[in-house]
């Protein structure tokens, strides 16, 4: 097969530009490893005229990405604009419709459209194909619908926004609240243009329901994903937290119960000395488990021009190979909308509280999560000079009911001195 | 393509037994994902009435292997025997030469005739597919093949021997020497029956040939990789390491150089506080750097019937999906035959040594260092009761040559109480 394999790429920001880079550097390695050349013939962005160091004067322009999707000259439609809809929601369409394969990074537009877009490619015949939407340079995409096909997965978690993870690591280490490592992020270039796609878990929650739909079989339910951001963890939470051997991640956890499919991105407890505790800064992790392989770890940065654009030639060179596999790992057609879980699978969980300076205030906390059925693991209260005392309990694994319950009755009480916080602590 | 794919399974051990129980136990699964039933045509081992926990009076039985790799009703050759030569490697060429595709978790069959099974393979047009020889569950095969077929790779890594990585730090939190733990390790059944496989790094140096092959594009050859095992380390270098900040761990490098191709596997430093360092027990761990996506890091299980099953199936599923990608990533017949570095990349290292309680005893060893333009980054001499003083040095970067001519003029001082440890600190 030494057919060319033919791109458009449409959206020349960073990983567009890292893919023309590659393409343009490594024609004869690409061409070595699929048995046929890998060119670019089409480019669409919005300036043709921006300095972004790599010359596409050889390919064909178009203003339109969706003029760029249906060119006769494409094989391949690359997808790097983002958004959930508008221009890369038609252009996608219409490169299906045209008979293109498509390779995409945008989480958002599968997210919220990836059942109807797999449907569509498959019925046409042609793939669609998202490595780098997920986890960025990490190839868990194709860990988990490839290499780990012959497992039931039980699992998956991961820590999928750079961002947020910089902003908690940050903070524990250079002791800085919230705010003003939220500006600092800012002022790196760090957060996306509407800040509560990062912090608010949303870009997380996308790729958190990409990973789902594949690990069970599922049509992609992002709004099933109960969300939950980062911006009422403090510092306090944080140091405490690790007074107690935890670290407090942004985490996405996905699984198939009994009770339906759960899935959660939430700032969670894990264990400093796991490898999700250990992670630092701006990189991502994602942890697979399935009944027969128990669990895998994959780690890697989580956007950037080289590692998103690395991603992006993984699922090209695939094309080129002739590697053809659904949307999701199976048909789309066949793809159940799965029932969401009500509640969360029981877990231990994290509280923290400034109680009154009364005699019995412990007690009456204590009396409480024991009426509501939520028993205490570990106790800690602080030394303090104020008038409310810090207060930390570790709880045994409890219903999340049990534990609204418990919060409700507590907001009742007349001993403390603000709400509880409350975490989940996750087991991994 | 609703045409089953049929296997025929030579080797019932652990991981043939996974095999066999998650082709049973999943078919459903298995047919969803791949589009076509998989199952079991044959299959051949030692004994055919060992109780396995499992029914094979479904399938026809072989006694030689030969015999099943030939059957017309199989289309894929799953090979595990294991050992380099033998009935594995007959079996394997008679399965190619009758026109099947062959799955394989045989490393030392690989690192040994890798080349030219996979030559054979794909001038019949057909593939071998070997992700459990390497890293047991982890799909690193896969990872560096597919997932980063877009980078030039410049170093791979892997801590790829469970047994050693289990005896290293079980020494450490244990505080126990080598012997014991050795001892242990074998009552608990961790060890080959020749146990200089493990600890003498050759099963991990098979896996190091085989990534390093498909990392730079060429040929196989195990018989290049500098070999080093684990029966030097005594517990004083495990905590006195420890206490500089690092961890021993038996670790695999390939990286190609402008004075060739390094493979090492050896007992190396590498910083605690990185995942290599953090890694305990008998878990492995692939790091895979390329020039776009940086680091990815991989770590799972790297033994036991569950996820190396996994690894067998999902080269399997790929087989079934209609994945067809050459051995080592490219065709065979295009892979050049690498020079083998002569010399490793420049690094720190690590030197212990007891010295003569002598006055200059110091200087004399940090003159001959720096004669030989080794610098040294820091020192420690640590308390003793004993005529001869504990010194542990860690090294600026130095070539292993200039280290070498240090340690010959020491071994030539008189105030050497033994000869001094040297092992190399690993950049991670």
């Amino acid at each position: 097969m030494t057919t060319p394999l033919r791109l458009g790429i449409a959206g020349l920001g960073t990983v567009g530009t890292g893919v023309v880079k590659i393409v343009r550097q490594k024609a004869n390695l690409l061409a070595e490893r699929a048995g046929r050349p890998v060119v670019i013939t089409a480019v669409s962005a919005r300036s043709r005229d921006k300095d972004r160091g790599i010359n596409i004067r050889d390919y064909a322009w178009e203003d339109d990405p969706v003029a760029l999707a249906t060119r006769d000259d494409v094989d391949v439609f690359v997808e790097l604009m983002g958004g959930s809809d508008g221009p890369a929601k038609a252009a996608t369409e219409a490169a299906i419709a045209a008979g293109k394969d498509v390779v995409t990074a945008n989480k958002a537009l599968l997210a919220h459209h990836g059942h109807s877009l797999a449907l569509a490619a498959e019925n046409a015949g042609h793939v669609i194909r998202f490595e780098a939407a997920v986890a960025g340079g990490i190839p868990v995409i194709k860990a988990l619908t490839e290499g780990l096909a012959g497992n039931d997965i039980t699992r998956v978690m991961g820590v999928m926004n750079g961002t947020c993870n910089y902003i908690l690591t940050r903070m524990q280490s250079a002791g800085l609240p919230y705010d003003e490592v939220f500006e600092e992020a800012n002022q790196l270039g760090f957060l996306e243009a509407d800040p509560n796609l990062d912090v608010g878990g949303i870009d997380a929650g996308h790729k958190l329901s990409l990973l789902a739909a594949i690990a069970f079989g599922t049509q992609v339910d992002f709004d099933a994903v109960e969300l939950e951001g980062i911006g009422r963890i403090t510092i306090e939470d944080i140091n405490q937290a690790a007074d107690m051997g935890f670290r407090i991640k942004l985490l996405g956890v996905a699984q198939m119960t009994a009770r339906g499919l759960e899935q959660r991105m939430s700032p969670c407890l894990v264990p400093d000395t796991s490898p999700l505790g250990q992670l630092e800064g701006g990189t991502n992790m994602c942890v697979l488990e399935g009944d027969a392989v128990e669990q895998i770890v994959l780690r890697g940065p989580g956007a950037g021009e080289g590692p998103t654009a690395s991603a992006v030639m993984g699922d090209v060179m695939d094309i080129a190979r002739g590697i053809r596999i659904p949307t999701f790992g199976q048909p789309a057609a066949g793809l159940s909308k799965a029932k969401p879980a009500k509640a969360a699978t029981p877990a231990p969980y994290y509280l923290r509280m400034a109680l009154e300076d009364k005699p019995g205030a412990l007690a009456k906390i204590a009396a409480v999560l024991g009426d509501a059925g939520v028993s205490i693991d570990r106790m800690r209260q602080y030394q303090h000079d104020e008038a409310s005392a810090p207060v930390l309990i570790v709880t045994h694994k409890s219903t999340r009911d049990a534990l609204d319950t418990a919060l409700a009755a507590m907001a009742r009480l007349d001993v403390m001195h603000t709400p509880p916080v409350a975490l989940r602590i996750e087991t991994v």
